[in-house]
């Protein structure tokens, strides 16, 4: 934050190629990708298959040291797009993305600090393997955390009777940073469909309850009536369906008799922000694959 | 189980009074109470407490060494009658009970036997504070089991068109045992409201989600189409409403993109077991105070 | 932290006396103590006992609504002195403190950024029922971070040569503020006995290991070389034996073979960070009793 | 256990070959391996890699369905040996197995029964991918238990000043089954050098504390004295250093300052239970790789 400190403090280790890959399940496609990726000099640090009996899909995540291969990203796409892809037929849904190419995050937030300010942490000590672009919020409360960890930061307003239009201007600002993530970090708006579907696979959120228990509003509120033992979050993309989209991550922390729902919503805070920055992490690392409404995570 | 081991394996403490009550809260109820356990000469072991702000209500428990005590059960729950529960109120629920009565506990199974054995070395081992009367089953196959821990099994068949007949037998045999716990351990059976209302306070079911999530039928079916990250399961008290009855204890193992349902139902066995067996034991030390949907728990 | 935000964000409960004590055990304690509530009018809100078999020692907390009770603070201790802790012994250590007093926290850092920002935040939210009023480092590092969070910054530099001086600095800087609490938050200095004496009680630390394992430097190092599959912190009261002092709190998170140390280092912030925040929040709401090397803990 | 339940109730998926193996990393193992497996014909069902960075260490472990694959297990063994072990170099340890081949279990036990009682269980509803073959107690307090599920109980006493004999005629008996695990399921006796040597990689022992903490006697004595606020059970491979073998799963409960060391000893066997079921289970799946003091688990 200060001049001394623009080389940023990191633990990210050496760069890499991560491959991804999705596809109906046959014989053969392991040692195809491999010695695809043998041939190229890869010297994979992580390989990660999963066979899903239930679907009769493959999927598969590698990490390869770019330095141990003599293309660039876009070769190797290429290579692999005519090599492996082809072969392994239509259905195949894959990508290769670079860990050089830094990745992109905008921040939704409403007037709840906690996700904001553990984020904005993680990003400042080098901790994420991305740059947060920009924080944008539906109240402009939070513009000072923002600032002060040197994020610009957009206000949208939503008044009641002009939604369509604040969601437009959202969009417009956001698609601004073509960012890899939108995160909804207590966002309080409801996405709309057409931007659910602008952003799919982009657009992460944290809900304040172990789903698929207490969709909706004051989830902590319903915990507290129904007499749960545990809360909890979950991190999961945002689709049409609310508060339904695939599951990126969940946790609990147990409660009892003794707290009230404002003990709750102070006690939630500590595992939707846990629980949001791993789903994150994982997000931005490509360690997940989507598949219907279930993910497949490499960690 | 065999002759020599006549005299029980124990971990249970030395034998005590537990007080538990619940009544609308007011000014000097701790002190009422203390005094009066004072002045009988009661050695407090444990004493608990909890005034519950939404609902205005008063709970606690405690327990007295009994031979601290220079009176009877029967005496002693005069004198607090007379000169501690009548002027907390007619709304006032308490009971005292003495360790020294041995409770009894009633199992209802089906065919899984996790749960069953594992009452079963409890109970073996000791560990339990009552004594298993009997094992009901609807279906034969865990007489065995039974019998071999020297536990009188009870077949009641519930044919489909019988079933009225069936739970009546079943309330015969188990109203038999005047149970202080009903516990339906992996009975695949859904009480009828009348017998809901019977055993109200006594009946314990254990359920394989963490509820309120994937109530009624093959919940791990459920929780592997949503594609959940955390399996749980759930001890709750039965009422009428299915699976919505106050829950005792819950807890969550977790499990990933690779587990199958049959994993799910494998591993989910162990937490059940465990969930269950907290739970009952809870029940069985008047650690329970039920409140509406909520209970608290003095543990 | 704009002109705006002047009135916190909170979500502290209406204000309370709060009393704890620990004695000998004997007959009448808890009579004696509500019987005292009760005559000076007190609601209480929380009330917590325990009787300690091992050591025959009685402890309790009770908290009381400042607003039902018509005496100063002074005049319930002066009444309480006379009228409970003379009989209750010599022996007795008790406080009763008003959550209108408002405390204060000195937070010690080095270089990590991670649980400074967490209390910073917390502080922001008003979720911490204290101040930070100072931020002391024994790099400059970290001056940039407090400052954005408009808290004082006091560089003591530790040569090598010169620790005695620096820990007198240190000393005099932090009695200046006359804290309740005096937190290590990964501090990497070892506090000299004298000053682990002068703030007996008061001086928190958080370890990153699950302790007693791993005592010393480097803990996430002997993780990895042991092969544990969980790693872990603990936060713990300082004394001058080195991370001996009695225990606060301690969790844990799991890893496995494929987590490096770097992995570790990172997954243990998070927990780390929790532990710490946890525990300072039980000290400051005096729900932290120590006897001897361990703590009772109401909470 | 009756006549009618010889068809054992069963969750074990199809057959197969698992192939585990570690060797020094190297390009295109992982393409050498695949292809081998393609070229057989192997439908792989898991696929695990792990290429340790502080080591330079390189392990997999695969399964493929038998029902895939024209080959036996000594063909397909034969096969691996030349095309692949020996290109791999002479440090490459591996082994391929077949699920058809049941594995055998010996237990040896004292006079807790949680561990048994769970195992048996296990067993016996078909859960353990493994026979228990027996049981050997150094008490014979446990025959009743063992005979009751049909396990053959043999009695080795050891007195004081014959234990040398009694090590002897236990590795007579334990050997005697050429068991695929020797589990210490709260066996109360140091296994001499020589046969910690001579079980190597099949005996494992469940330690009641969360190791390297608390080696030794009475760790939940040791526990309650250090006021640890989590205890823990840690499952792990017998070797001559007492209680530091290589360790295979841990985890912890929560236990307060309320519970006592008789408390935290009844908590504990439901923590020790389920870890050493674990591990039992990973290590007949083949799921661990030993690899010096640390262990490689694919699960």
């Amino acid at each position: 934050m200060t001049g001394t400190q623009t080389t940023p403090i990191t633990d990210q280790p050496e760069h890499r190629y991560v491959l991804t890959l999705g596809c109906p399940d046959r014989l053969g496609i392991v040692a195809r990708i491999s010695s695809f990726l043998t041939e190229v000099g890869g010297w994979i640090t992580e390989a990660a298959y999963h066979s899903d009996a239930d679907t009769g899909w493959f999927f598969t995540r590698q990490a390869i040291r770019t330095d141990s291969v003599p293309y660039t990203a876009d070769e190797l796409r290429e290579r692999f797009a005519t090599e492996v892809a082809d072969w392994l037929g239509p259905e195949t849904e894959w990508k290769l993305t670079d860990s050089r190419d830094t990745k992109s995050i905008v921040l939704l937030v409403s007037k709840e600090t906690h996700c904001l300010i553990d984020l904005l942490g993680r990003a400042h000590r080098g901790e994420l393997p991305a740059t947060i672009s920009a924080v944008i919020g539906n109240h402009a409360e939070l513009e000072d955390l923002a600032t002060r960890f040197g994020i610009p930061f957009h206000h949208v307003p939503f008044a009641r009777d002009r939604k369509s239009e604040a969601f437009a201007e959202l969009a417009r600002v956001v698609d601004g940073f073509d960012p890899d993530a939108v995160v909804l970090a207590r966002f309080m708006q409801i996405l709309p469909p057409k931007l659910c579907e602008a952003w799919a696979g982009r657009a992460i959120n944290i809900h304040h309850s172990f789903l698929p228990s207490f969709v909706g509003a004051r989830p902590y509120h319903q915990a507290f009536a129904r007499g749960v033992k545990l809360i909890g979050a979950t991190c999961h993309y945002v689709t049409a369906d609310l508060d339904a989209g695939p599951i990126i991550e969940q946790d609990v922390i147990r409660v009892d008799h003794s707290d009230s729902v404002t003990d709750m919503v102070r006690q939630g805070r500590d595992i939707e922000t846990l629980v949001l920055a791993r789903g994150l992490r994982w997000h931005l690392e490509d360690r997940i694959l989507v598949h219907g409404r279930r993910t497949v995570i490499f960690n």
